[in-house]
């Protein structure tokens, strides 16, 4: 596996996993490392990612929870490619399969109810659209022209056995969207936490994870902090990227916006 | 105004104000003076309380906002004869009327479009249906054996004027039936504020304001922290109480539950 022109190669400083990304195309971002951390993945869980991207999630949530497997989609060929060289860079592949597939195929690829949980860093911003047919793979990673989180909760609904799980990061200013395109299809939001830049800040993004069938009981987690008032990063920031230097070696999640 | 066998009087410390309650009945709590505090109101803007208790709602937030007006439901006779005497007791004749009916009535008793902002601490607890018809005034005020959500919602839809707003404290493991009732009558959720206990501690209520007509986008405010690690109130919470002193006179938000 070799570092193409225009690429590079991050130490994700953590089991020794790495990943290779493509400067000038959708990078991951801080929202990737908190829902690795966020949703709650069991060793020997099968795992669907819906939108992989690099691969990242994938890669963090195979180091995190042992014996995991994963199936992940990527609609842009070159995003895919990459992905499954990043399997291959980190030695995962009888663990990740990558298919560079849309949403919409999902019936026709994977089986009924196989899944104990779905991830997804979906698309956050509103497709314009007029750019139909047009988009770049930046702007397919960044608006919903190709998954809306109807599109998400659905694909969801099918790949989850009863009692699975759907865990997304999303704007905090969508997240009631979020959780009633859940709802409408009987994944119930079960786990919410709102992320803040700063202690006393607004929050920005949340997450979210529900589960198939399960009555309504929402439980929020304390919120969380990124940044401490005088910079750097929070004590518990730098637990979830199991980190010991205050600094994050990945792109801001402002990247995305 | 006297003061009555069982009941007791307390000073608000703030404007003023006093409030008589029976202590065997339902007192108010933390959760009607962040509620009193997060409400949008305006100078002179026409408010309705839909189950007003002792009237504690129109009290403090008549003390904030200037010019209010306001229509107080409460369905219990004892309550609402002690809501008037409160009004009494406070001056606030003029400023608030207090009806002893029943949600149900708010067709017959008040105009369609009326009002800029409807508040309401509805009851937090699901009714168990085995008790109907034996309920006392403090099952009433802490069951929605008589107004759900729903009920609220609908309440407030006739209620409101184009863009008036709909402010409620909540449970927060029961947030997204509060704004999935009040979306189901176009009532759009705009603010957003989860209440922690302690700061990184899990929040247990939530404060949410609706914009009748408003299109989607939910704005999280900063989470709210009651108490500091040591004891005492937090700053914000005793200057959202007006405190100089870090004591509350208010019972515990607890005791609803």
């Amino acid at each position: 596996v070799e570092v193409q022109a225009g690429e590079r190669m991050d130490d994700l400083q953590y089991r020794g996993l790495r990943i290779i990304q493509d400067t000038g195309d959708f990078c991951f971002g801080l929202d990737s490392v908190l829902l690795a951390d966020f949703a709650s993945a069991r060793p020997g869980d099968n795992i669907c990612d819906l939108g992989t991207g690099n691969g990242i999630l994938p890669l963090l949530i195979s180091g995190r929870v042992m014996n995991t497997r994963f199936d992940a989609l990527e609609i842009d060929p070159a995003m895919a490619a990459r992905a499954e060289r990043n399997v291959r860079l980190n030695g995962l592949e009888n663990r990740v399969s990558v298919y560079n597939r849309d949403l919409s195929a999902i019936r026709l690829l994977l089986p009924s109810g196989g899944h104990d949980l779905v991830v997804c860093n979906p698309p956050y911003f509103r497709h314009a659209p007029r750019q139909a047919g047009t988009e770049s793979a930046i702007d397919l990673s960044r608006t919903d022209a190709a998954c809306t989180m109807d599109d998400v909760s659905r694909a969801a609904k099918w790949l989850l056995r009863n009692g699975g799980k759907l865990a997304v990061v999303f704007p905090a200013t969508r997240m009631l969207d979020a959780m009633d395109a859940m709802r409408a299809v009987r994944i119930e939001p079960k786990r919410f936490r709102l992320v803040s830049p700063y202690a006393g800040k607004a929050p920005f993004i949340c997450l979210i994870e529900g589960v198939m069938g399960a009555k309504p009981m929402l439980h929020p987690l304390p919120p969380l902090v990124i940044h401490e008032a005088g910079g750097g990063y929070t004590a518990e920031l730098r637990k979830i990227y199991h980190m010991e230097s205050p600094a994050l070696p990945v792109t801001s999640v402002n990247e995305k916006g």
